[in-house]
């Protein structure tokens, strides 16, 4: 339907906001009309930000974290311990284990999970840059994809790739969330809570 | 918590979406990360369109709606009946009605409700704009504002500037919803319906 009540770059710019993930048609004319009442620099800033994240950042040489240096952050920190390989799905995925304050180790962000059906091969992750990062005085490669069917057999391919090289992979533990019931966890879950039960 | 695990373009861009309405941190980093995966063409795109929104878009001279021309595709319109002029309080509000494909007269939007506790005092809608454009061919106002408290105030005030100069002030009926049902209608609502019944 054409709706000719509206003006063209008001339309344009909805449709724009439409293309986000998660926003749909009703959503994107609430936020167009919300730019129109932002200043003129309030708008610049947002457009410059856009296009700035865009063509400044890349992945990192090292660990395919996005950055907008050689090196991200944590890749040239030199406190973090860089013989343990942290590998997660993407960079979101970094963010999350950060925010535990726990891990000083590093990362490898695979840019995606491997899933036939979506035709994304292992050569469509970054598997190779992985494999090249791995030497001598890596001591341990993490296996920290999600647990869904595509993160299990991407953590099964990877380990198959690097235990030959001497190199110990471990994956993520499963079980109870913390603050979570009983009643509330499924099954799975409750059985690799049960099956994994530590002494105390 | 400043988390050097993103890189700095990547959090300003999320903070530009978080400041949206409706868009929390969460989901304002997930748009975000979306931004990284569009190709440089699509990302200057709708920065473009974010710019060119702003700045080409103004309202309409007549009545106020937003336009990218001198008067909006409405007001242009020779087809429309001026005599008639349907009040609004946003630019949203035309497109509602634009959609039932029955309303053929003008519009005037108000770019607001009278509201003394946000600080919005009549002179600060475009009220001036609305008498001045009210004229001896002028025969109906309609009070389209939301049937909320601001909404009756800002319909209230209106027609009483505009009854002297012995024009038609009419309001929108307010009843039963279509397709509503009376269990779960509230009691104004219900009471609305049953003032305002019909013979049928």
């Amino acid at each position: 339907m054409t709706d000719n009540s509206k003006a063209l770059p008001l339309v344009e710019l909805s449709e724009q906001f439409a293309r986000l993930p998660g926003i749909g048609m009703k959503s994107a004319e609430r936020l167009a009309y919300h730019v129109m009442n932002m200043s003129d620099n309030e708008v610049r800033a947002f457009a410059d930000a856009l296009v700035k994240a865009r063509t400044e950042i890349h992945c990192c040489n090292v660990c395919q974290n996005l950055t907008d240096k050689e090196l991200c952050p944590i890749c040239s920190d030199p406190k973090r311990d860089n013989s343990i390989i942290c590998v997660v799905e993407s960079p979101k995925d970094i963010t999350a284990f950060e925010r535990t304050r726990e891990y000083k180790g590093s990362y490898h962000v695979l840019h995606g999970l491997i899933s036939p059906i979506d035709n994304i091969t292992p050569d469509k992750l970054k598997i190779k840059e992985l494999l090249a990062r791995v030497n001598d005085e890596t001591e341990e490669v993490i296996m920290a994809t999600n647990p869904t069917v595509e993160g299990e057999a991407t953590a099964m391919y990877i380990s198959k790739l690097i235990k030959p090289l001497g190199v110990k992979v471990t994956r993520l533990a499963f079980g109870m969330p913390v603050g979570g019931t009983l009643e509330y966890t499924d099954e799975v879950t409750l059985y690799k809570a049960l099956e994994n039960r530590n002494e105390i």
